[in-house]
């Protein structure tokens, strides 16, 4: 069987791939009155008296709800909530197979962004936290800050954040292995959508000297500033995105003499020409997925000392599992009312300090997405940071 | 331990009481490549060409939300989303424990009609049916009746309909036990709230000659018709609410000569003096919750000859447990896309049906709450009707 037959068969024998269990039996009157009436309503009292009690007596405390509208799924583009679920399913056990943590999909039908905020906000009694998932650009940016502002449990948008903390953790590596400081390089960003923007700003923050961006109407400039989405506008604000001095509007033009880069964008973009025109032991995290904006082989031979991708079959991958079990199951430990820059932060940190200064190798800058080590060492940095920066309702772990 | 303090331990020690399972292990990259990417993608085209494909290769075939706003909560009142928390879990957990459904409580943060619908409406692509849960009534007739029309899931307010169904088989039962005729009974009606409404409903609907309702403001009358609300009016209208022809708007008054007295309503409303004025061999269900219209003791003392209510240490519970997990296992079985008043009537004639001729007895009407016969029965009753009345895409079962 080829993967589409076996994929298939996999969502097809077992009906979907999650299910509810019970932790408590039912079997007798007796269970019955004490897991529903009249001995829940003793429970119920309780949370009414203190609604914090919620996350004692219920499921609250370890609940995620996975949430997308099916507007930009995977590679796959608007195809709906309907659409959506198998994604959200795989999200959902992931999140209970990596971390422990229970979560459930709901793919909602309406693709207003007012309506999510609200459903979201309707949904919050029973959740932990929020997962938000494969929302189109820049509605999805919106729709988080509005919940992170509007809600006290951890809102999170791992189509934003999941890369680029683990960028983030890249070159923070990078950095340990070659000895060449991020203060001092130069990276290309091809896609400014969701998860470019985020990963401009975690490599900026993590001390990256100059982001030139690249997108499909050509290189990210000043001087067409009124003609980008908020988005794009807000980052060139924030000195995020840099005006590269001298292009012609071409990736190319702009890819001269880089120190990396780094695409979240369409396959095929980037040619050996481009890699050989980079600063020498150039650095290529091609990410596009499933076709990278140039393969793991052609980088190398055009001489690329460090590539990365989102492919399991070639080194370095960038896979998101590395973050976000770790970071929900961090934050709901402490029972942050929102995951900060601080927490995202000390995610990369934390998936960096996994690999050892000389374990740290060309094609092993970023740890295994199966590393055992990796979602206890997230959490626990998270957990801290969420403690440090006072958004923790738990002081100690 | 008393059972305060046994419900709070058991909800305590296993902070809530229930988890999410996931169907399949994720334990290394070719697990993840077919749950996750690349090979979900394949599952989430063939949905996108077909949604109804979802109900093949998701989990949305067996998946029901139940669904609250915390505004009618057992006998505690509006105590909000947060407190209705674990009455939504010891729903699901009994729709997993009883009939193999999956289910996921979701406790909205707003008590706005409109916008309550309009959330069902969003999250119905990830489920396979709703179970709307202790919404104040009349709301949650109206909820109900526009999530019916709108939506192609069965919805299903088990506090309108499980008392009613149960009530109905009950009734199905005397009938059948006492050999006294359905057509020649008048039922005295305590409570005309969302479950008495439709308690109302039923019997008419199996053949009660007339029912005559009492309420918090005295005895339903035509008379009084401005008043009411429109549920109220509906009943009058539809005559399911008799007018009785003498009452000083006092429940003494109507009780007298009755064949039967049913309760929805509050505790000690009824006494022995006005059980002893109804027609002989007078048949009381008193369902007020936790303590009833007239303890069985009482209407025994008095003359009852049949004697029913909501709790378990006495015979005749009338229990919901008895309905709502066949019901909808029956409607998700053929895929129905409601649960119209032929398949709750199917639930009633399967409860009663139980319990063979021979076992019948006065204390020994309806079948107990663990009965394991209920469920099966119940299901393939309802999964019958619905495809009878062409609302299953199933046509076979």
């Amino acid at each position: 069987m080829n993967l589409k037959e076996q994929a298939l068969k996999l969502h097809k024998e077992n009906h979907g791939k999650l299910e509810i269990k019970s932790k408590v039996r039912i079997k007798n009157l007796q269970d019955l009155s004490l897991a529903y009436t009249p001995g829940v309503a003793y429970a119920c009292k309780e949370i009414e008296q203190d609604k914090d009690l919620a996350y004692e007596y219920t499921s609250k405390a370890n609940m995620v709800a996975v949430i997308t509208d099916g507007s930009a799924v995977l590679g796959l583009g608007n195809i709906g909530p309907y659409a959506a679920i198998p994604v959200m399913e795989g999200k959902s056990i992931l999140l209970k197979e990596l971390a422990g943590i229970d979560s459930i999909p709901l793919c909602l039908d309406t693709q207003d962004t007012e309506e999510i905020i609200k459903t979201c906000k309707y949904l919050a009694p029973t959740l932990g936290a929020i997962n938000l998932e494969d929302i189109s650009a820049p509605r999805c940016v919106t729709i988080e800050r509005r919940l992170i502002e509007e809600l006290d449990i951890p809102v999170f948008h791992d189509d934003q954040h999941g890369t680029s903390i683990i960028v983030a953790a890249a070159f923070l590596n990078i950095e340990r292995f070659t000895k060449k400081k991020l203060s001092e390089m130069r990276v290309v960003l091809s896609g400014t959508g969701a998860a470019g923007s985020m990963v401009a700003k975690m490599l900026k923050k993590i001390g990256v000297k100059e982001i030139n961006a690249y997108n499909i109407t050509g290189v990210v400039d000043k001087a067409k500033y009124d003609s980008y989405d908020f988005l794009i506008k807000e980052l060139i604000d924030q000195n995020i995105f840099d005006t590269p001095k001298n292009h012609d509007n071409t990736l190319a033009s702009i890819m001269k003499g880089a120190d990396a880069f780094v695409g979240v964008s369409a396959a095929n973009l980037v040619t050996k020409e481009m890699v050989k025109s980079m600063n020498k032991n150039p650095i290529i995290f091609a990410m596009a997925n499933p076709t990278p904006e140039i393969s793991y082989n052609d980088a190398k031979e055009a001489g690329a000392y460090i590539v990365g991708s989102g492919r399991s079959d070639f080194p370095n991958q960038i896979n998101n599992v590395l973050a976000f079990p770790g970071i929900f199951k961090g934050a709901l430990k402490v029972r942050a009312s929102k995951i900060n820059e601080e927490m995202k932060l000390a995610a990369s940190y934390a998936i960096a300090n996994i690999i050892a200064d000389d374990e740290l190798s060309c094609d092993y800058i970023v740890p295994s997405a199966f590393d055992k080590r990796v979602v206890p060492s997230v959490m626990e940095a998270v957990a801290e940071a969420a403690i440090k920066t006072n958004v923790a309702k738990i002081k100690n772990i």
